[in-house]
């Protein structure tokens, strides 16, 4: 029913609805036949966007108010035209896997091509989301849906092998092992320019974590430039065009609560691919509130990437690792990044987080060929009890332009602190990874990059009443209140009698 | 995380999204945690609402712009609070739900409560349907979600037993049916204040084809006093707030393409429950390209309407009707109406509309002890022959503002017209429900009132070369011939030799 219609001068919209948005005329609006908060397609400069309709009176007969997103996405931008959406081209496919059905590969590309031209709402997405709940794809399919989203985005390509690790994250108190893996295995001169996320439910992303000490934000040529120089990098992988379905695909399942398997997979490959990796550590913390709560469901997660990583051409180790409690004794980004740091300096710190990162750091250098199968965990803590990999870090810090004469108790936590002590003598029997989580979020984290949560004890640690447990740091008053709440209606430490139960 | 703000002032936003937003300024926005595009909760003189945020530099710090849908669910509002909405209280069952678990009668109270009041964007409803095409919910819980869908919307009660037919549709010129069916029924003295919908993927629905010759839409208060003086009515339900959490699924399965029986039989009976329907007839018609392909398949929608029946306390009776072709000759509203009023003044018409109107309305009359059992349809025919029908139906035009004197050809049609002729001779073996469709709404139907489609043929025609099949009716050249290329490439009539096959 799309007419083709005159040009429209094209404004930017003063509002911002967190998408690409065109405002238009009501009269333009009803000759076009474009009902408010539909979906359009703009056309402008030989681009094409698929963007929200809003209507506004404001906006002049003849003229288009863009948002800024979609001023982006469609570059120079005078005239345009608008046009009804109606069903993508791929819908067929679409209403397929909803059904259940098996695509193939051209499905997947077409299908994947229109989500990322921005024709699909967040209503269609959410259901191909949640279609995979039910009627997992294929393994094959997996590959063609992997492909696909790499082949909708940008590769930073390097010229040699391309090395990386990544959790599949839920464990609090994670982003900073990365902040040791890095260093460790770029101080033994394999290429590792690692891009990572921003945290989506947990309270620190690798990238929020880093962005405390250095810049994380780089142009595709800049990393490339950066990251030959360095051997590592740490940088954050939202601002890069790499497989940009996933970052559609992130947003939506944030809001349902969901994260199926095979998107997950997907996700993290396509992102993997999209840097050229080819030689990948895969990190899977078990444990109650994780992610992933058994070694069961760890096993059958870590076969589908493998059985991927083969289709895929990347040559790969798994790791099913230690979840029940939180990794470290920081969680937040500053807290995180401090403890990194005072770890990279000393060479040496808690054990949770040491022999994690030097376990993960070693399977990488494993794969490199720089230590023999079995000898990557000695070398990899060598490295870091060496100074080389805190030495490598201060080159990486300074090349993303941080401080790399930075000092751990120069990193700012909340001014704002209150202490949970022991209520009685006993034993830690559980910190409770989900209320950890939430109580750092309550406290502001990770936008409030100082607010987090500072365990004083881990399990097993034998507490007497009023020693400290943990303490929140906060920017405010309210969010540290908050916070202390969570912690205690949680149950965030429980602490039991040495004596259990006592018998007559 | 949501603290308490101080009051914000309230104006209208010129701008609208086809939904409840609403406006601030990015500052408050920040300060308050709400990004663009999120959801937000205001609160405003004891109401709240779930909204959509945007943010505009153009809205003062302090005061929020709330745009017209909003403002009519908030009602009088002068100074509002809002906060950032995180999950609804609802959201665990909304979880268990997708993994396919039961939910039982509070849980879904709870969650089409929270539907309802807006704190659900597209994205998870989308889920919450795309959940029922996997993991069919019981029919236990069928009774708790119509019921909760009854519960968060108005009632209108009648004191008296109230009958309907209601079609699930997907047959073009099916609206101009319950034209017949309302009129016959209350001349006999049933009480039959039909409520119905427009039309969302057909040409036309009843709504739009009644409000060729009357206003449609009235308040709760107006149909309830208009119903007990007419005995009939045929209004349009969209205006009313009867199970409201129906619109917004319709709104959003529309855009996946999907209907789940379970939700559609949720979405009727809810409806009807609203308006305290206990005697009731469905009409399934079959066919090829209609909602329902097959009898099985129809047969399987019977028995899930019967056993809601049952559990609501619905007396019931399912029809599954002939739907392979359109029913009658006029498919859009103008010429549906058309129809309808000329088989009413005559008493007579197209034999496919005389026989499903005069059975369907039996079947009520037999539901109201009016005719005995099988003895419905002879009585429903005699009113129609009688003239009883039209007087009725008089009444009901002059009830609703019509004009009870209007003739037919007092019904305006689309100016421009163009007739497809036969290519050869033989017989009609196919008319396409679903190329008729299409090609009507490409004519511009419903929106169009004067635009679709006649045809001149039914199946089973014997024509000769250049006999006219179809005459399209349009306001506008280039809908007109945007009709006419789909009525061509769909194969809408299909004439076939009437020797098929020659042996020699």
């Amino acid at each position: 029913m799309a007419s083709r219609n005159g040009g429209f001068h094209v404004e930017e919209a003063d509002i911002d609805i967190g998408d690409s948005a065109a405002l238009l005329n009501p009269k333009d609006a009803e000759n076009l036949g474009i009902p408010a908060g539909s979906r359009a397609v703009v056309v402008c400069g030989g681009r094409s966007l698929g963007v929200v309709a809003l209507h506004s009176t404001r906006v002049e007969p003849g003229s288009l108010a863009l948002t800024r997103q979609a001023l982006e996405r469609l570059g120079e931008c005078r005239a345009a035209e608008i046009y009804p959406l109606e069903f993508p081209a791929s819908f067929d496919a679409f209403e397929r896997r909803l059904e259940g059905k098996r695509l193939d590969a051209n499905d997947y590309k077409q299908l994947i091509g229109d989500i990322v031209a921005g024709l699909y709402d967040d209503a269609q997405i959410a259901a191909f989301l949640v279609s995979q709940m039910h009627y997992r794809i294929t393994e094959d399919e997996l590959v063609y849906l992997i492909r696909a989203m790499v082949d909708t985005g940008d590769v930073v390509a390097f010229g040699e092998p391309v090395y990386d690790e990544h959790s599949i994250g839920g464990v609090p108190g994670n982003s900073k092992v990365a902040l040791l893996v890095v260093p460790i295995v770029a101080s033994r001169g394999l290429l590792i320019p690692k891009t990572s996320s921003r945290a989506i439910t947990s309270p620190a992303g690798t990238a929020d974590t880093m962005e405390v000490l250095a810049r994380v934000t780089f142009t595709p040529e800049e990393i490339h430039e950066m990251a030959l120089k360095a051997r590592g990098l740490i940088v954050w992988g939202g601002a890069l065009n790499l497989a940009p379905a996933d970052d559609i695909f992130i947003r939506v399942e944030r809001r349902l609560g969901i994260d199926p398997p095979t998107q997950m997979v997907a996700s993290i490959l396509a992102k993997k691919l999209a840097m050229s990796v080819s030689r990948l550590v895969i990190d899977i913390p078990v444990g109650r509130g994780a992610k992933v709560e058994n070694e069961k469901d760890a096993t059958s997660m870590a076969s589908l990437f493998l059985s991927q990583a083969g289709r895929l051409g990347i040559n790969m180790r798994v790791a099913i690792t230690y979840g029940n409690e939180p990794i470290g004794y920081g969680v937040g980004p500053a807290l995180e990044a401090r403890e990194a740091l005072e770890t990279l300096i000393k060479g040496d710190g808690p054990l949770s987080l040491v022999e994690k990162a030097c376990s993960l750091a070693g399977l990488v250098l494993e794969l490199g060929g720089v230590a023999p199968r079995g000898g990557g965990y000695s070398l990899a803590c060598e490295s870091l009890r060496s100074g080389a990999a805190y030495r490598k870090f201060r080159e990486i810090l300074d090349i993303q332009q941080g401080d790399p004469d930075i000092k751990p108790e120069d990193i700012r936590l909340g001014r704002k602190q209150i202490t949970l002590r022991a209520p009685r003598d006993g034993v830690v029997s559980t910190i409770d990874n989900v209320a950890i989580t939430l109580a750092a979020r309550a406290a502001g984290a990770p936008d409030d990059k100082s607010a987090g949560i500072r365990l004083h004890v881990k399990t097993g640690y034998r507490v007497k009443k009023g020693d400290p447990l943990l303490t929140i740091y906060s920017s405010s008053d309210a969010r540290l209140h908050e916070a202390l709440r969570v912690v205690e209606e949680h149950e965030a430490v429980i602490i039991e009698g040495v004596v259990v139960k006592l018998f007559p």
